[in-house]
């Protein structure tokens, strides 16, 4: 399967190939926009395989592809609509429906379950998440959208606020940002910190990373922060999450108390971690941000597709 | 939002812009029928965003959508598989799927859903039924329906029966009726009368309607009986619906009591309240009625997607 | 409905009839494989209408169309999300679906659902599996599968393990093979027969059919061996399951054993009547399988959509 190009792992991108990729979802805009019709994946068809229900994923990646000419095939429910019940391995599932498209956007419960599609797979496989392990098409997307809110990723420090041990995007995108010259601060209860082994993964490659529970402190320095949410059932005992969530929710006093010009960023759904008294500030950003996904998603289907090259 | 087409409720539309929009979808009777083919729409998508199931209604979008070119992201139970159980708001929804596609037509288990959808979304709202409200692209397609096979709707005597609290069918029709110059005839137990808004604002108008419990004296002057179903939970006293469901039901024996040549209608699906030997009476156009459908939901989406002009 | 092409069953099929399926579907190798782009079936629709959740047969049809440059509207579950549960038949819901498209490819729990269907659908119905009775498109995939290993049908012994007498496989292969002058060896627990009816048929057409226990007898005169699941829950008492499942479980060695070179099939998904260590054996074909099915399904829905004639 060598010649097969999958995206599993931010790990593997370097930074001229992040560069490339953000440059092609760029040149996408207008096509995204559906304001240019595009054939590029005339012919190719997609097939979105979702072990989990995620509709905005799905769609986001259905969009990408129907916007570039392309077909989807669509399993939005996999773990109650497929054979998954009937005991099939995940191998099996992966090499049967490799015979019915050209790529495959999975998400699965599993940590290592895209690498493991991967492994046996005859089509490109895109991990569109698998349990708290990576979910690089949204690092990708997030990278993009930093660029296109700030004009570049250098020199900037970038707060990532919310439960981080259980975060695929957390991993990812720091993976993502070791490649570029940014300080990261990491906001979360101590009980919900980034993996050690993510950490140091990033902090060999000579990322600059302070973990903090100070929001407020860290929003001073901030230049983009990205909030995520902190599920209750993540915590052993419901009265410490009653204690600690209002430490990492983020409201516009927040903001323009720390009085800088800051990007606001979220992966949505939201609930009551991001008021909506910030959405109509300049920074606020997390509807550009799910629409760069489909730019972005449109460059990685055009790219393992073969339709595109990068730099 | 201003220059966005939104279609919520059938208030808003005068005689001239219904005319317009049934003219457009019989226009399309041969690509409604896949014997001509149409790039109108190519490059534009479609979702249909489904937060109740209803394979008809969502199809018959669905299709208008692929008849024109188009394409379509599917959502077919969005309460089940969408961010929706994570709390997040209807309004961050349509901001995100918006992102994705050039319409959205939905259908949602609350009154006033497609409303809140349509004053935050960048991309037109197609009301595809928003509880007891609303349904007016069903009305548009059954005022489609009665002007094909009547060859007109002025004139008519129209009687509609079954439990029209809760029908929003009733009301979206009754609003569109009004910018004609009919009779209605309301068939219903007493206890399921018509809101009297509606009422009134309909009478307002200058529509003749009269309520009835008797559907065989109102069949004596009808020339269009449309049939919904009233479903046995709407009543408080189960034996209350045993003793008066005979009472809405229709057959072969009723129509030719009537002696009269009387078109029948009804949305579908149906149990037993419109009995099968009606089936191939010339005027049965339910089946019709469904096809018709798909021409109308191809105006709408050629209308509000700007590749038609109402006249 | 004289002139509809329904593919309901493989009764009346006859050889040359088969073999001209065969050979369009050969056809279409490169489109089934994304290498070549067709527009053969631009502008129609197709519905997928899965009355029981099959991800595999639902995508192969879909991969199909969407290969052939038609175009799909998804039922993925409709038990769960559809009319039925209101209590509407199927052949209303038949005859509103085929309004809204030009073919249906159909799967449902009751025997004969797809015969009630064809029998009131204005457009072709492609039967995907109705019950323990027939799924003749999985019969057409299994020949094509044959001949394409073994480069002809006629004078090879084909034998057929599992659970025959739940099985609409066995029924529709069997109802193929009698076109073709093979020996059928059916392996099976003796309360898991063919039905004797489905035996007397293809007897009474000439073909032969050898009824055993014992299967590593029949694999030293077997050339190609198609095992099915056994389902525990056939077995009234699940002792004897566990006492007979192993003599109908297939692996490397005993196909070793045999000293032949054997074709081995499964419909897929598997458990663990099939082992793993048969995969990279030279006539492990039931990847390969899968992927004919598409190119079958593209044969059967130019042929029923008017756009290839049979020889």
């Amino acid at each position: 399967m060598g010649s097969v190009q999958h995206v599993i792992s931010m790990k593997p991108f370097s930074r001229q190939q992040i560069e490339s990729i953000l440059d092609l979802a760029d040149s996408f805009e207008a096509e995204a926009r559906g304001e240019k019709k595009s054939d590029l994946l005339a012919g190719k068809v997609l097939t979105a395989l979702f072990y989990e229900p995620s509709t905005r994923t799905r769609l986001s990646f259905e969009s990408a592809m129907v916007r570039l000419g392309g077909q989807v095939l669509s399993v939005a429910d996999a773990k109650k609509t497929s054979s998954v019940w009937k005991g099939e391995t995940l191998e099996d599932t992966i090499l049967t429906i490799a015979n019915y498209c050209d790529v495959i956007a999975m998400r699965h419960p599993q940590k290592g379950a895209a690498e493991i599609a991967a492994s046996v797979s005859s089509v490109p496989i895109l991990n569109g998440g698998d349990d708290a392990n990576e979910h690089p098409t949204q690092a990708l997307l997030d990278l993009l959208t930093i660029r296109r809110e700030r004009g570049t990723i250098d020199g900037l420090t970038v707060t990532l606020v919310g439960d981080h041990a259980h975060s695929r995007v957390t991993n990812s995108l720091l993976f993502g940002l070791a490649n570029y010259d940014v300080k990261v601060i990491l906001v979360n209860p101590p009980s919900l910190a980034v993996s050690r082994e993510t950490l140091k993964y990033v902090q060999d490659k000579g990322l600059s990373v302070e973990e903090t529970s100070d929001l407020a402190a860290a929003l001073t320095k901030t230049d983009v922060v990205y909030i995520f949410r902190i599920q209750k059932e993540r915590f052993e005992d419901p009265e410490e999450y009653e204690r600690v969530k209002g430490g990492y929710q983020l409201d516009r006093a927040m903001l323009e108390a720390a009085g800088r010009e800051i990007t606001v960023m979220h992966p949505m759904p939201r609930v009551d971690e991001l008021s909506t008294d910030v959405d109509d500030m300049p920074g606020a950003c997390y509807f550009r941000q799910s629409f760069n996904g489909v730019m972005l998603r449109m460059a990685l289907l055009a790219w393992v597709l073969g339709k595109a090259d990068l730099d």
